[in-house]
């Protein structure tokens, strides 16, 4: 090469390496709280960085979608898969702490984070790699005396149709990766049991199917030397898909007491601090059985933005960084409504007609920023306050449902 | 140039293109709300960076210091001085709405920034112009009829010597640029006249000295078609320094139904939306005067985060954007307490001895990620709420004063 075209190599070159190392300095040096690495960057993710920041906590989130919903509001996002080793050893570079707002991220790498970074990854690896395989999750409760709903593996239709001869009806569950209904399949008919386990496509369970009364929750959080439980809430489903959350639960207080004490029990069979989620079911006849664990902030527990002394999402933070935990008294009856892209195919979305909600005085917005709308997602939730007023949980969930009817995020003005 | 340099360079050129491009897209159309640019980015920055993010709306500040208080949590930071045309261009590129958290926001180039970008600016350029200048800011007000203390512009030892004889003690003050007490200076002795004024080292004015009993402040929201006031504060001082405010103010309800009144009125002298901090001083012979207005979120209002429906921050954005304001009234009594350096000497800046303030079951904290400690500067304040106990406003105000002495920020491991 002519002296010409080095001396414009090595400008370039030291360029792209000042770039590097500013980049770096910018995100690593600069803070004055812990920086907490976050697998996932989806709307758990933009509410953990919006709890993060009054607590002086840095959050950078590492996601597969540029610019994902929690990308601007925190420091840096890192553009990478949930099993991609090279975006998991830059995450931890930058991390005090690692934690995961979603089951997929990779377990294996989860774990290699803590063995060759000099950071602890809450909850423990262990935890999320029990709870992702909801077949060793129910063993595992079942073995620790906590009650579920009967279950059984089934790999073929021949297993099927013999859970449906002892169960009745049964929820035909994926083992691994289902959310919002996916991967749950309800069958009756021992004739739909192919159709059922091909849906699936891959290793599955049944579990009795629960007539119950009400679907409740409980957030609990384990910290560094104690746990705590926030008060319970009550979750409608519709479509196996979460729609609204009232609070407190509208059952008997002996019922939220026993929840909360589950829920303990719950935390005690998993390792590693942070908020878990905890689906269950209060049957007909009184039982409380568990249902579901997330091993992270739950859609179940958003209330707590505005209904709760202490967030879930500032609870989780604090519990990851070992600090104490913070009080959990219900401020005011809450209710909690997902909001959900009432599109027939993909397009893109824009905040539409968000003046009806805004002029609602006790309903506080959460738009999660993101840029495509898909039938059925996720794009905001709305919570309603009581807020010293005399008003029924009835009342506010009404109110809740009026409000969702209000709002579109479909941008009109384009075809995806 | 040979061929292969040109090839090197067009490379080169190209590469920088697409980042600038995709840096573009990055910040202007991903997005599913609107745009705010904010010029300044510290503490007001960083909280209407945390209150816009529920509404889903992106904030893009502009501010001389790199990584900014509210840079982590922006999605953007452009580095640039309160006056430089470049910076005001670029910001105006990416938002939708332009407004500052700081009077030394040029007003010339917030006014380019309305005539050549299609953005508005809120509150308008004027009212920062007045509002900038305290001498024509107590004019103006005077001039509407609202009561401010008896004032008199001084240019001159002598000048100041004849405000003395005319109104016993004075408040000189800076006409431009002072805040946090710098460019206040009381003087009640004609032969300090002289060190006075060459300590402002400006345009000065002279301002009666009030005997009062109790400063007080409301935060009003200037919206696109409606006025609203949040319940009044009473701020208690130090060394010209806001040290704490709390809510409501223990004062008559008269008094404080006075004050909003008094605020409404200053509103209405004023263009442009937005929340509005009004200082008053209520007189030992139950007047109320104005003492200062502050064209954005103020630190008399940081108690409404977690003591009123909308936070001042929140109230700010939805009064930009232009939608609804949101409900005003108080949760429940409030105390909040700045948290300032105590340090000596400049110094790096690191959380300390948090565990003490994290315990404290309804106090809020809020950092605000300065990585520099500087003698009485504000690295944060806490929130202290009754939610419901029963617990007097002097008991939260004591409290608070417990709480601020267990928490440091000087980092022991760096000398500056």
């Amino acid at each position: 090469m002519a002296q010409k075209e080095k001396d414009i190599c090595e400008t370039l070159f030291m360029a792209i390496f000042i770039h590097q190392i500013l980049e770096h300095t910018d995100v690593s040096s600069r803070i004055p709280g812990p920086t907490v690495g976050i697998v996932g960057g989806g709307q758990l993710g933009r509410m953990l960085a919006e709890a993060a920041a009054p607590l002086g906590v840095d959050v950078i989130v590492l996601d597969p979608t540029p610019d994902c919903p929690a990308a601007p509001v925190s420091r840096k996002q890192i553009v990478g898969e949930f099993d991609e080793k090279r975006a998991f050893d830059q995450l931890s570079s930058f991390a005090d702490i690692v934690t995961f707002e979603i089951e997929l991220a990779d377990t294996a790498l989860l774990t290699h984070v803590e063995q060759t970074h000099d950071v602890t990854v809450h909850p423990a690896p262990a935890t999320l790699a029990l709870i992702e395989d909801k077949l060793e999750q129910k063993r595992s409760l079942e073995a620790a005396g906590i009650a579920v709903p009967s279950f059984r593996e089934v790999d073929t239709v021949a297993e099927l149709q013999q859970a449906l001869a002892e169960f009745g009806s049964v929820m035909l569950k994926a083992r691994t990766g289902g959310y919002d209904g996916r991967g749950n399949v309800p069958v009756t008919d021992p004739d739909d049991a192919s159709t059922a386990l091909e849906s699936i496509a891959g290793p599955a369970m049944a579990e009795e199917f629960i007539e119950f009364e009400r679907e409740l929750s409980v957030i609990a959080i384990q910290g560094a030397d104690s746990v705590r439980t926030l008060p319970v809430g009550e979750n409608i489903h519709q479509a196996e898909i979460l729609r609204e959350t009232v609070v407190p639960a509208r059952t008997d207080e002996t019922i939220q007491e026993r929840a909360k004490e589950i829920a303990r029990e719950v935390l005690a069979e998993l390792d590693g601090r942070g908020v878990f989620g905890i689906e269950l079911f209060e049957t007909t006849s009184g039982e409380i059985l568990v249902n579901e664990i997330a091993p992270r902030p739950h859609n179940s527990g958003h209330w707590s933005i505005e209904g709760a002394v202490t967030s879930q999402f500032e609870q989780h933070i604090r519990a990851i960084v070992g600090w104490p935990l913070g009080e959990t008294s219900l401020l005011c009856p809450t209710v909690m409504c997902n909001l959900l892209a009432t599109v027939e195919e993909t397009c893109s979305a824009r905040l539409q007609d968000v003046e009806t909600l805004l002029e609602q005085p006790y309903c506080a917005p959460h738009w999660y920023g993101k840029d495509e709308a898909r039938p059925l997602r996720k794009m905001g939730h709305v919570t309603l306050t009581a807020s010293g007023r005399d008003i029924s949980r009835n009342e506010l969930l009404a109110q809740a449902r009026d409000v969702r009817e209000a709002v579109s995020f479909e941008d009109p003005t384009s075809a995806w």
